[in-house]
């Protein structure tokens, strides 16, 4: 068996489930005015790998759980993913004008209307949570427990605390820890979200839990650092992004620090670790996982 | 007793206790960069009526509930109400340098920060509801109804749809449901929220339920409508901003529509409508709720 094609199979299948369920998240008979539906569906319809989803509905896999009920919480990490996407994006903050090769949501719609497509796609995750409740019967403290991780991993001293930090430091970051600070709160943290999210829906143990916490952890740093490299020597076509765009806006990556070898060697060392990890808790199907971690250090954009 | 003496101590001692818990309501134990922290609260502790908090509170006393248990979600209101305004404040949205005699946060923070301030207050508040779970024991069902009505009436059908509406609308209202569509859902909606997630955390019947979403509804809209007097023809020492400043910015009114006089009669009718709702219900303590309306009613800033 060819496993990575499966691989590829699998992620373009469950990414197309992810995609017709992203588009009923926002009920049609809502009352809302038309242009800010409009910016927050033409973000979150924007493509991108929805690799965060899929962990989610990986986890909930690995654990035997129900795969159906994961979604809406697949769909919530999605839409905290691309309201941080559409703030970072706006000429305050990163000023970019092009996402994916599509315009930026503020160029399309303006600033104000991007702020608060930002805003409702943030608050609406948090509806989409709820709905693994009321349309799955997952059980409330689970659940429960889903929405203040969220709140813990894509809030202050998680996701929006990274960000914070990459932008307080743009300028003076002169330490490895700090740039892994930012690493592991830009990054890292939704990915742990993800995989903790999958756990709860499949009701995993504590140990079960930090097992996906500490494989989180490493295959979102390996990402991440993978980030840096493909921006250094990546190509553009595959990226949809100009290379070393980091390296002339003067930001502060990896291989700066230890250079580009042992930039990959870490991001090696680091997967191995986390898929260490997760074999330790010996999950029932944990291969997606492990395959998943390998397709992210492996992957070329 | 006069009522209006004590009334006014109640809202001083709640609103000093609403301020008590916020300041504990970012553990100093998390790690935050601390220009984001500084930048949360600066905006949370800058006063106010604390309205919205004081409504969960009362209206979970009104049922005999558990007020202490109420606190976060009281909390949690406020949050909501604080990342709003930062949001609406900026350049890109009302561009207001100062609101209540200080600074806006992003011109003390920059505008980088008050994004991120605002979107981490709007995360934090759905954890600041979690622990009305995890320290008071409410039951999970309702705290978890708790979130999800929060991500309604906050949301893109709810506050949200309302600023952005309003934003699109600045030029062109011409009928007064226009302007009443805004209004519900800028104003009335956190207002609803709040007396239904008191109503939640003291286990309140559906009917219950009805009846503070009703009174919510009238007396948000008379709030709103009395703020748009006020803006015509207050005192600008009391309300911390010139008046007629809606006029200057050609902003349509409520009594833009239908006249000052009206106005005021749609006050006190939207008044009168909402408290016959709520003793139609009969709860156990409604007169803190019924004071409030009043107070609502006949401010002056």
């Amino acid at each position: 068996m060819n496993n990575t094609s499966t691989l590829r199979d699998y992620i373009t299948e469950e990414a197309k489930n992810v995609e017709a369920a992203l588009q009923e998240a926002l009920p049609g008979e809502w009352q809302v005015p038309a242009q800010l539906r409009e910016s927050m569906q033409y973000s979150l319809m924007a493509g991108g790998k929805r690799l965060r989803p899929i962990l989610v509905l990986a986890a909930a896999e690995a654990l035997g759980g129900p795969r159906e009920a994961a979604l809406p919480v697949a769909c919530a990490i999605e839409m905290i993913h691309t309201y941080s996407l559409i703030h970072d994006d706006l000429p305050a903050m990163d000023n970019d004008d092009y996402r994916r090769g599509k315009l930026t949501n503020h160029k399309v719609f303006g600033e104000a209307m991007a702020i608060l497509a930002g805003d409702a796609l943030l608050t609406h995750a948090f509806y989409s949570i709820a709905q693994a409740r009321k349309v799955y019967g997952i059980a409330a403290d689970r659940v429960l427990a889903i929405t203040e991780e969220l709140s813990e991993y894509a809030g202050a001293r998680g996701m929006v605390g990274g960000q914070a930090a990459d932008m307080l430091g743009e300028q003076g970051i002169t330490k490895l820890e700090e740039l892994e600070y930012i690493h592991t709160h830009k990054t890292s943290d939704l990915i742990i979200f993800s995989l903790r999210a999958g756990g709860h829906i499949a009701g995993a143990s504590e140990e079960q839990m930090n097992a996906l916490s500490q494989f989180g952890l490493c295959i979102g740093l390996a990402f991440q650092i993978q980030d840096d490299i493909l921006d250094l020597v990546g190509d553009e076509a595959k990226l949809g992004k100009p290379v070393k765009s980091d390296e002339k806006q003067q930001k502060v990556t990896y291989p700066f620090f230890i250079g580009i070898e042992a930039s990959e060697k870490k991001v090696k060392q680091l997967t191995d670790e986390g898929k260490q990890a997760l074999l330790a808790a010996k999950l029932p199907n944990p291969d997606r996982l492990l395959q998943l971690a390998d397709y992210l250090m492996q992957r070329d954009h």
